[in-house]
């Protein structure tokens, strides 16, 4: 039995026309010799409906309970797709998150998998066609619903690809394959065929939507292949697996953006030892993804530390850091929200020198200055100003030759 | 640990208003010393919202799919409810039907209960002040989900207040109790302290709308006290219970009618062995469910044959008659929707004759004919012109003193 996961987004099942679309690819799976096991998520906007009547119903929505809420979205989702098929004369089922089950920790809301028996799934995929699954839902051992997190559909089917040794997970999405950079800012931008785990990895983080980080961590870890391609169209789309030699001779495979940063400075602090505990600490128990940091040399004794911050986290952040100020004795906290993140990312950089110094000459150039800079084993990222982005993203996208097919080594 | 079992329907829970008064009933309860097991329905319009999608994306939506996709709208209102309990600082957790779990058949769409472990309903009954529990649905031996049909609700109630052994069962509904007859009509009508299992099902069965039946024959069995109240006040209502010799003292407890009715009648058809058979036999393999028959003395080899059918069933089984009439050569038939079912129910009139006498003679003083008679231990029902129903009512009413209190035996 050939086990082939498919998974389709919510706004690839809004509405009967799109849930159509998805069953053709269905029916091209069946055709290619596959049994299909079809994650789904909630109809776009189905989720966000249910999120608004619980903030009705309680100033402090119980976890466990959304949770119960907003996996009926996933639910419905699976049982009208499989009435869909039957209609088609395709033999599916639904099967939610505790029929598989797919069993998951019991951090309602952000739940990770834990176990999934594939053993009934497989037993009913001998006298079905297909098996349509709820994906980013889940159930504890104790027989609680539970959820993965936004996004977490991703998750259920690289998961159970792994669980079913299907050949790759096939994840549609209204966008055909991984980019080089974001085509809307970038005429050039190519679409990539294969991408490393770990570059698909640093692109995510750096907000290209197209995987959830969690999935990606979850495909490395097991070795599934994830073919990201559109519902909309036929072509292929780019399939995230480990990386090999060919890759390699590629320096630079992306070049990613993020415009939801925002830098915060700490002047003048007395440069003590635990100084950077004292900063880092509280900002990490509030759960405040602090991403670049830089620390000055010290100068008579004082440092300026610097760091950024996801925007929303910005007014959070600036009070933690006044009263760290005033028990420190700093002299001020400075902050910007005008800066953005461009970053090249590619698992070729890993052996070659020189990378970072071409990237600066290229910004360098077009008068881009350069805020702060770090860099990784296989990614360089710059602060700059945010009205930069488009023409930084561009600059760098050139200077790494990715509008040409051949790459840049 | 004495466990009370509240039944909430789903204009009770329609929206966040009505919920907040379905919370003082569980604070009552809280009060009073028990552990209240709260079964909601759908809330109002849910159920019916997910039937259109369901014949949108489908034909001949799949059973199993259909019971699957509209069980999510009970699992939405024991979310929402626990929610709101749990913000009043009650400490309250929501179980839906595979969580109970609610074993049933798998006749999907009309799934009968076939086992209630209530073990770890009860464990989580230490640690917790109110469990919620989604009504109208179980799942199967298999794991897949069943909903109990229209109304199921009562029943999970019902089989929940036998498997926990609660006190009792409170129907929580929008109207106060079960009346004499139906206060709409007759103005004297009186809410019952008490009527027995038997008259509730005969009164279910001639249309009053306050319970299930299959609840009340769940009731009957496992000897569970059915509290029919109001959500919306305070005061008593009426108790479904076994009969007692006081209940027996009443010769009539009340008066229901059913205006859904339509005759037809079979004229001149051979009087021959097996006729009978011939014309009831196709109407049963449609489902359809014919009450009262009635078969003229035959005169010259020929009878006619005359029953009444739901008025929505008419169509289909003028259609099976026409085809009977050609293959037994009867003369013709004939239909007539303009008819009304009278009933007088007591079981009282098991010890006493002449109640069927004096109800013929109370309607014939108000010259209101009488087309069609059947009985049976506990029930006399008349078939009369449509017009006359709201009469007819009132004369029995009257008739059998059910304005008075104290009963007329």
């Amino acid at each position: 039995m050939r086990i082939l996961v498919q998974k389709f987004g919510g706004t690839s099942v809004a509405n009967l026309e799109c849930m159509k679309q998805v069953r053709e690819k269905v029916r091209r799976a069946l055709r290619d010799g596959y049994k299909p096991v079809v994650v789904l998520s909630a109809r776009s906007g189905e989720t966000n409906r249910l999120l608004t009547l619980a903030d009705e119903w309680s100033t402090d929505p119980d976890p466990a309970e959304v949770d119960a809420l907003i996996a009926t979205g996933e639910q419905v989702s699976v049982a009208l797709f499989s009435m869909l098929l039957k209609d088609s004369g395709i033999k599916a089922r639904s099967m939610t998150g505790f029929q598989v089950p797919i069993t998951t920790s019991d951090a309602f809301g952000r739940a990770r998998i834990t176990d999934i028996d594939a053993s009934c799934l497989r037993k009913e995929l001998e006298t079905h066609d297909v098996i349509v699954v709820a994906g980013f839902q889940g159930v504890t051992s104790e027989g609680r619903i539970t959820t993965l997190g936004r996004g977490g559909s991703d998750t259920s089917a690289v998961a159970l690809a792994a669980a079913l040794g299907s050949v790759e997970c096939e994840i549609y999405t209204d966008v055909d394959g991984v980019y080089t950079t974001d085509p809307n800012l970038c005429s050039t931008a190519r679409k990539l065929d294969r991408v490393s785990y770990d570059e698909m990895l640093e692109m995510a983080s750096m907000g290209a939507k197209v995987l959830q980080i969690r999935s990606v961590e979850f495909a490395k870890k097991y070795k599934v292949p994830v073919h990201v391609r559109s519902t909309f169209t036929d072509t292929p789309g780019t399939m995230v697996t480990q990386e090999d030699c060919e890759m390699e001779a590629v320096l630079v495979s992306g070049i990613a953006y993020d415009k939801d940063q925002a830098r915060v400075t700490l002047r003048s602090v007395p440069d003590k030892p635990g100084v950077s505990a004292a900063i880092f600490g509280p900002l990490s128990q509030q759960g405040i993804l602090v991403d670049m940091i830089v620390q000055n040399p010290s100068r008579d004794g004082v440092t300026d530390m610097t760091f950024t911050v996801p925007r929303k986290d910005l007014k959070k952040t600036l009070a933690l850091m006044e009263e760290i100020r005033a028990r420190t004795g700093a002299q001020e906290v400075l902050h910007d929200t005008q800066v953005a993140k461009v970053s090249a990312i590619g698992v070729g950089m890993r052996n070659h020198s020189g990378v970072a110094a071409k990237a600066f000459a290229a910004l360098h150039a077009e008068n881009i200055n350069i805020l702060m800079i770090s860099t990784s084993e296989i990614k360089i990222t710059c602060l700059i100003e945010e009205k930069y982005t488009e023409l930084a993203v561009r600059t760098l996208h050139d200077a790494f030759g990715l509008n040409h097919d051949l790459g840049n080594a």
